[in-house]
């Protein structure tokens, strides 16, 4: 946990080794997408040559090249490791490139369950060459269990959940941050993923925590958000029906306490993403997960879903629009993409079912 | 994890400060009537002078002391650390004591968050005077998430859950154990927190793992246990409606990925254990639970509540048989006090609905 102020802005190298512009390089997309530091070059051996604009769209002009080597030219000042393989161990065929990078001044920026910063060989050589080993999944030093603590009159806290993992909860949060924001609202966005961490420059990734202590920091995050701000919106982590991840999901909702939750899904996805063909796999429909989310966060605290974020980056714009509706039509509840069409009118919409509540 | 073969039989002191008797003191109740260890004495000294027996029956003649001085002529070989204070801390005044036993000797167990023997004053006392620091709670090194694993052919997997915390999972885990024993099947019991793993001698303290990691860790203890037996039970924690633990206990549910799940309920408890008038402190009624239970289970795989356990201390015998009459009536199911009456009707009840099951 530390704010962004205290981080001098750095130029990262990220490495996304053979996943970048898939799902696993979310880290690394995210990063570009809604970091405020500046992404000099992607390393990726398979895309080699090509470019994050190709993936990502025109306003990212950034170099991909099969080697450190390559980018060095560019005058990185840390390697980002931008992808969280399952488990968040240190891939071998990694460890030549962050030695390398360690070996030329960058420091090493990691949200990995296994630490940079614990590896006795990467260590001895940051000592040697000056640099930080960053691992911003270390959980923080408070190890706090829930304090049934009441949130602040006045103030919104909003967690996007959804239908799947690793399908857009933090970067509809941002946006959802961004619209507030731009709608003149003190808003906040809590990070809970080394992503958002990354993006935010502080937060805590929940799904490292002591698990009994997990409902607790979520509860000291929130509180923390709360002082700078009305509206807070938490990044939610997994999904409640994930047969891996669930009760990490289970910790951000009793632990926020959300007054309102925005569902994410991806209207293509049928499986689990990473899960596909095993027990427990299919996605449960959008109508039967805002039931289930309002009876389980129901009981401990009421909370009601109060928009719909889908992720359509997989239709094209008319098919997107036309499945937005159908949703909306289905659910009667605020419904869009707000990464691809802006936030502004899911922020609009729960704008107005909070005033809505307030005034009566 | 360690199984029970490797362990020598220890006497134990449980220091139990200010507790004994009380809810709180359910580690030292649980290793007093369910361990295999010898325990020679209880530290409280609120309740100096009186025997065990006046708070758990005659079968257990242990005396009560205020030191472990008094203790001493009785030939302990190890102080056990016998509350689980909130947070798990070290309690300060805990010090001296520990402190005095192992410089008499003792070897110390504790299922405390902050290990004993990561404690620099505790660990150099402990390396001059020959003895052991024991750390149930510390999680094992297998960092593994859930692999989606399934049953084998077979094996029928029950789950303790209950309306709050602190009611007695373990002990109906541990008692259905025992009637499936004494009907002659195969039957295993998979400890999940530290006075499970005290009394079994093999287990994880679910709580203390990395939350990543909770089903994943609950997967591979169900599969450890279903290589000894046929009948496992494994012991929950937390309750699904907890504001601070429910997260662990939907590891456990999606984890452990029951057949059946058994409810533990309390009859004249209205709030969670240790959260009175705080936000969210209401207990949930039962036959709520037992649908709730089965839709949250039901979002990765079919379970169902298979059976209630009351835990009827509070209530005189007659009133406890009334209690279990209506609650019989209320829901359907095989309801008794398994740990007062005896787990054969529970267990047998049990056994016709899988046996009914798999005759169809």
């Amino acid at each position: 946990v530390s704010h962004p102020e205290s981080a001098n802005r750095r130029r990262y190298v990220i490495l996304s080794e053979g996943v970048f512009g898939k799902v696993n390089s979310k880290t690394a997309m995210g990063v570009i997408r809604y970091g405020r530091d500046t992404v000099v070059a992607v390393l990726d051996s398979t895309q080699a040559g090509r470019n994050v604009s190709d993936f990502m769209g025109d306003a990212y002009d950034i170099p991909v090249f099969a080697t450190l080597t390559e980018a060095l030219p560019l005058h990185p000042t840390a390697l980002l490791l931008g992808t969280a393989p399952q488990g968040g161990k240190i891939p071998p065929p990694w460890r030549a490139t962050i030695l390398d990078a360690i070996q030329n001044g960058l420091d090493v920026i990691s949200g990995l369950h296994e630490f940079v910063s614990d590896d006795a060989e990467f260590a001895a050589a940051a000592a040697v060459h000056g640099v930080e080993l960053v691992d911003h999944r270390r959980p923080p030093a408070r190890n706090e269990v829930s304090a049934g603590r009441l949130h602040e009159p006045g103030k919104h806290v909003i967690l996007t959940v959804g239908t799947d993992c690793a399908i857009g909860k933090m970067s509809v949060a941002l946006e959802l941050r961004k619209a507030a924001v731009q709608a003149g609202l003190p808003a906040v966005f809590v990070a809970t993923g080394q992503t958002g961490i990354m993006i935010e420059g502080w937060g805590a990734a929940v799904d490292r925590l002591i698990s009994d202590f997990t409902q607790g920091t979520v509860e000291w995050l929130v509180e923390e958000a709360e002082k700078q701000g009305d509206w807070i919106f938490v990044e939610g982590q997994g999904s409640i029906d994930h047969p891996a991840y669930s009760s990490v999901t289970l910790g951000l909702i009793h632990g926020a306490t959300p007054h309102g939750m925005v569902l994410v899904h991806e209207p293509t996805r049928t499986e689990h993403h990473g899960w596909e063909g095993r027990p427990g796999a299919a996605l449960h429909a959008v109508p039967e997960m805002i039931r289930m989310h309002e009876a389980i966060a129901g009981l401990v605290a009421p909370s009601r879903v109060v928009a719909i974020a889908l992720n359509t980056t997989a239709l094209p714009e008319g098919q997107a629009r036309a499945e937005i509706a159908r949703v909306a039509a289905e659910t009667g509840l605020p419904v869009d993409d707000p990464v691809r069409f802006g936030a502004e009118r899911l922020m609009d919409g729960i704008r107005t079912q909070f005033e809505g509540a307030e005034s009566r």
